[in-house]
């Protein structure tokens, strides 16, 4: 199998971290081809801008979507876009991994959305969600949080994690029509003893073994919206 | 009145830089004093990293918002961070105005929330939502879509999309306390013909002159938790 790691933590000795390292090891150690996109350790660009084409269609307005799919087309997009779109597209199995910033990802994560998932290539049209351009492939989120799992949760004071992150579980990674498992979230990490941490990396390892036991999220399903989105009358 | 205006949009032909230059304008020929932070002319760095802080507590281990209480009691946090805390906290009223870019901000903008938002100032311990560092202030969003309005609507495929932002309208903005009025949202923008985009700028003066009649959103009720955010049985 064919995995791509993308980790969004700016401590290599953070708890985060060692959720990406440990991820990278299991893969490794059961004979899987694993990629991986460290993004601090890259210095990965997150601005979307002008400056990702080389060559534009208009140079006098910037339409971000219609430059992707011209440049896509010609093969002249950013490199370090056109290579981590490259890893996406050869990964059966996609985990990204990174700490609650905000009740989101950090920034660096959403600019590698932003620039990555290309329009075109991705999606486009009618090609979202059970139609979407990434169909095929899984993807796994791991979350750290400071907050307690109780506050993360229905009746809890922020919510349900899980709703939360929607913008990224659908409305990013079902949208391009990836099969999203339920998240994996370490919470209140950084008032966690040792061995409690232990414990969740030993559950992290035992989650990445029996992946494919676990559920998916659903997703909006195309074939109860007509070809202009409208809701089907059932 | 001081009033801080944040926007993020690449190119400054959009009608969402429009939204921006009209908010700028409108409050200028009021007499307010108008703060503006236009992210990407600013070339705004939205990475959070240890280069934030120029003298660490700890240089072997980044503990982010330790470091800002610690940054900004020694006045050593980044000067570009420094310089938009001072907006903010001069400012009574704040608008953000952004393009949806994946069902959420652009990179640029959530990087200026993760490195702006400073811990201790903002937030921090018990002092979130009705008891949060920014009390008294408040904030308008604005927000361009590609996606038609009964698609980001209950029943809509993708859902509401005030429920969809949660994550900046509660999770951030609501988190540090300030009053978050009702979202002013320009739908299916690309596809809108000249007197249709006349008409929403209109609109969004009209909702700009009137602002103080406009909804406030609910926001998590500490009355409602103990000291330890554990809800209290009413």
């Amino acid at each position: 199998m064919n995995v791509l790691i993308v980790h969004a933590h700016p401590e290599p000795k953070s708890f985060s971290s060692a959720l990406f390292r440990e991820a990278v090891h299991q893969y490794r150690r059961q004979g899987h081809t694993v990629q991986v996109s460290d993004l601090y350790s890259m210095n990965f660009n997150p601005v979307a801008s002008a400056a990702d084409f080389s060559t534009p269609i208009n140079s006098d307005y910037l339409n971000y979507a219609l430059e992707q799919r011209h440049a896509m087309s010609e093969g002249t997009i950013a490199p370090d876009i056109a290579q981590e779109v490259d890893k996406v597209i050869t990964a059966e199995l996609i985990l990204f991994n990174f700490p609650l910033y905000w009740f989101s990802v950090p920034a660096i994560l959403k600019g590698w959305i932003d620039r990555v998932f290309v329009s075109g290539k991705f999606y486009g049209g009618k090609r979202i969600y059970t139609q979407g351009g990434m169909l095929g492939k899984k993807v796994l989120v791991s979350v750290t949080t400071g907050g307690r799992s109780d506050m993360l949760d229905e009746g809890g004071i922020h919510g349900d994690l899980t709703g939360i992150l929607k913008p990224l579980l659908q409305g990013s990674l079902g949208y391009v029509g990836m099969e999203v498992y339920e998240p994996f979230y370490a919470f209140h990490v950084p008032y966690l003893k040792d061995e409690k941490r232990q414990r969740i990396l030993d559950d992290w390892g035992n989650v990445l073994t029996n992946l494919e036991q676990r559920p998916i999220l659903d997703m909006p399903d195309l074939e109860h919206f007509d070809d202009r989105f409208y809701p089907i009358q059932q």
